[in-house]
């Protein structure tokens, strides 16, 4: 029997067939506007609620921002970190600004891969961390592509080494259709892909599950929503893009 | 509920259910020729209009130039900046000429984007500007394409840290169909994308909402005109070009 | 009311409305064979029947042989030039040999772009020149592609500062469907695209106005010929050449 | 009469009219999520159980990571290597960290390919192997591609040599449609490529037989399932997807 | 009414209208296997029927074996280079081996072109000649492209300047639809492009001229054979490949 | 009466309407699993079996694999070799290792192109070879591209000018659709191309000879079979893959 962590966003644990098996990292690959930190934020607060405590990497936004962005979904979780539950890695602002002072994990160089890791098992142990969001590890080699496998491989090691169930969320430009070169996609337990396609004058979400390491899942592209409560996949529903295939 | 800024455009406020939530920084991305500067232009103009001061950044025209283009659609600024209520940063002549001599805020090296972000500072406090436009920022790194987030990064700083709600015009080849690079397209907290295709011998205007942070808004593609009094979008309108989909 | 350079070319103000917004800078592009050379000559020459006094900057061609094609159409400037109202800058020989010491506008050194500024200066002071043609753009930054925009900036600073209205010849491969790359596109104040294509076994000539600042123009793609009299342009015709789009 | 390695894969030795011929060396190609570990564990576990010693070359995976993945499917191989007829060669830990240290075949660098096949010619000799797999090769060449070629040659010397058949797993992008770059491709005796395709919303898993040398083969495209129990082929069924011929 | 050189092959001087216009330039551009070689021999054989001495410079073949090449079609030069009507400049040999020491015009380095273009002189005063092939230009520029135009333009103004009306063989690559780069294709006077297309299992070959200075020419793709006497055009037959357009 | 050299391959001498010309050198062009090397087998074995005695030219295998390949198909080419009328060029072992220790004609730095071609002078001269196959050349130029036209050049010249008439093997990658590249696709005197293409599932083999100086030939592609007895082109049958063509 699978041992699962639950994402908690409805309708994703149906296509995952129960949810992550324990200790995968997972790459949450997409284009912009297409929800990926959304994502990340729904499954660390589904998993405080759950009783697992949970960080989130900050590349892109300032942990200030961040707290305001999960607010808005109705997840506060500065009663979380109060508890010592729930901890925000600030590799955004290098500690640089007023606010970026009352932050607790604080990486001082983003572009040092080694302290950031430094910085993040600190958070993980005190926390007791069961979930981990890293938005996005692209940021972390955009300027050097090359070492793109290396910091996924490191990263992998770490989090999965501490016992976490992670998510990394791959940016890809809205024109690429992979999902963030070969080294990082080979690298990841789990891959999975969200979209936003124009067809037809329309914008249309989906996602689809590429591959998940222990366990079977839907091998098929459901609908999603962006509500103000968070994310709603479809797992009954299909969406259907592009050529036919016959199996004889 | 979400504090909006009306960008006055008919039409446009619409498929923004409201306008843009403030304090976002919007990515205006589009080919030469789709209209891109009018649409900043008037979204300064209107906030000048209903008491909010602005400021534009022109990195691509001389700034009488800007003030002529403007005035050809009936938007004479010359008045507000006598009150001190708008201000064009001249990132342009690098005070080269006689007519460069008469601007307050002139970028002395337009390539030195510290030089540009505190002479930005400057422009937005001395005329307590709730919108700018920066006309436009590829023209920041065209030439260091390596920079590009970086760049937009500092700028979405500034801009979002001094309560401005701000246009990043992105141009892009008329070939191109991304935002104007990954980085880029990540960082904006929002995304339009203004398109002129030539369809069977006619070329046809239309653009689309990709992203809008913290408010959903129409996800269909709309035609709009550029007429002698500005942009009118058409919200009741779709313009629908390529594949069909099914959702079952 | 917009003050107008008509081009005289049979049919092309009608698509431009009354003809080009004076002090505008219009890129004309285009592949091998599409008529961008007789395009200019004939957008000259009309000028010099109108009272308008020319420059033409020969890049490709030796001032020689310019004439000579000038001619072969019936347009003979040589009467012109003695008369002070037109000029040919010599940007291709360097100086060099029997004829080109006949040239009164050499630029020694065709790749510094300052030095043919200079002499562009000078001729267009001299005649009074009201029109300009650049035959080609392309040619100046062919082996430093990265200088494309800030040459297209300082040509347009220059023509545009001096009064007069221009027209810069972009050359693009016959397989490229840009007008140029991303700076030079974005710079223009109009951009004129010649088209010749194969269709069915053959070739079809035709032009699309893709952009003007100033006016509004044809927004369809207009076939045209190559007469020994010069260009003809069909504005109650429309080439029709790909997909379907429909407004709802 | 060629003398013939069984795979052991259900229906995989039907389409390879009777196995993989002796000494062959075969590139096993796919992108992320096709099964390419899985055809690999599978591979090794049937020699064992058909008395044929293996070697599987982790380059990926931690070697404890590897046993467990292998056990899921019931491929228990722990007492195989008590035995001494089955080695994992560790080329992932660099010999880091406590698990490592109980691992017998470390490659201190894994980026020395000299070392690697030292290591690797150890063990096949300690074991006798028949079977190896390295998964995968892509690494060893991912940051100099244009070393890719010569690595697969001096890994074909090797394996041929000391008389095992072999495979080599080579990781290509989800969006890349070749084997692994022409030297690769060239090199190996044998191609096997494992697709996993979005037709119609749904994913399809195929795989094709390219190439091999010695045997006749199956020339189409077959559908196969990653159970439970591992991979099925269906040697009956066949994946149409694309163009028509005719030969007339 | 224009001086026009006849190129005397079946059906070519019909859809040029009668001749190349004398002293253009013009590039004769195809993958291999199109013709361009057979193409430039017969325009000089047909030359010196006529009373007008050639020259043929070869940078693909040993000279011995341009002359062979030659006599196949039955185009035997011996006896014109014996009275001093025809002469093949060697830029092949290096003058290395006994038979390029028989040669009279040798280019010693034939990278130098520098030295090329003054043994050409040379050739062309020697033997007075109004027709000259350059087989192949591409070779001159295949390792700098950034040479091309430098290259090309160098070439026109000696062949021009000296009266001559030339071919200058451009070689693509099969799958490549330009002729040779923007530099070289707006370069020259005139481009006539062969083509051979896999059409239905077939190989169709085909001609168009997609330019001509100083004449009308044929605009539709016309089907050409290769035969034992040479090329053989079908000025009333067209070639159809492709899409359909309309003009209303 | 051209003199022609029989290939032997059932088929390939009627679409080739009698065989090679003499001392053509042709490059023949394929995917990996296009059975080029068996094409080149076949070609000098039936060579043997005519009283014309060949060389192999080995840089993708060692030359006891390839006696064996060949023998697989019933070439046994030993006898030919103690007679002096067959033998191989080893340019893949280096020398290292005891077999290698038995060759005759062995290249001790395989990339070195000058030594390459002495050590293939003597083997043609020692057997008095009227037949060469290099398989391939594409190993001599894959990690230097800009040599390739003069490494194919160099090798012309030497097996043209010692009366051969040989075959150059020329891999390309799978998704590939040229020969080679321009320089090289224009240097030989012939090509033929071998295609592996996947076709509604199925593998189709085909090949179509591009051009060949000095005979026509077949314009079609042929299919053709590997069978234990080599391959078999069917000259009757035509591959029809793709577009329409008219001629009216």
């Amino acid at each position: 029997m699978v041992d699962r962590v639950k994402t908690g966003i409805p309708g994703m644990d149906d296509i995952l067939y129960g949810g992550i098996p324990r200790r995968n990292i997972v790459l949450l690959s997409g284009g912009p506007g297409t929800g990926k930190s959304i994502f990340s934020y729904q499954y660390l607060w589904n998993g405080l609620r759950e009783g697992e405590p949970g960080v989130f990497v900050a590349l892109e936004e300032h942990p200030v921002q961040v707290r305001i962005n999960m607010a808005q979904f109705g997840w506060d979780v500065r009663e979380y970190e109060r508890q010592g539950l729930f901890a925000v890695v600030d590799a955004f602002t290098s500690g640089i600004g007023e606010a970026a002072k009352k932050e607790r994990y604080v990486v001082t160089d983003p572009e040092d891969v080694g302290l950031l890791i430094d910085v993040l098992k600190e958070a993980i142990r005190d926390v007791g961390a069961k979930r981990v969001a890293v938005d996005s590890v692209s940021t972390l080699y955009l300027a050097k592509p090359v070492l793109a496998r290396r910091t996924v491989m490191l990263l992998k090691r770490v989090l999965s080494g501490l016992g976490t169930t992670s998510i990394l969320v791959s940016q890809v430009s809205v024109t690429e259709r992979g999902f963030g070169g070969p080294g990082v996609e080979h690298a990841a337990d789990g891959i999975i892909r969200l979209d936003l396609d124009e067809v037809d004058g329309e914008l249309v979400r989906s996602l689809i599950i590429w591959k998940m390491r222990g366990t079977k899942h839907s091998m098929r592209r459901h609908p999603f929503e962006i509500t103000d409560k968070g994310i709603i996949v479809y797992p009954d529903k299909v969406v259907r893009i592009g050529r036919r295939v016959s199996i004889e």
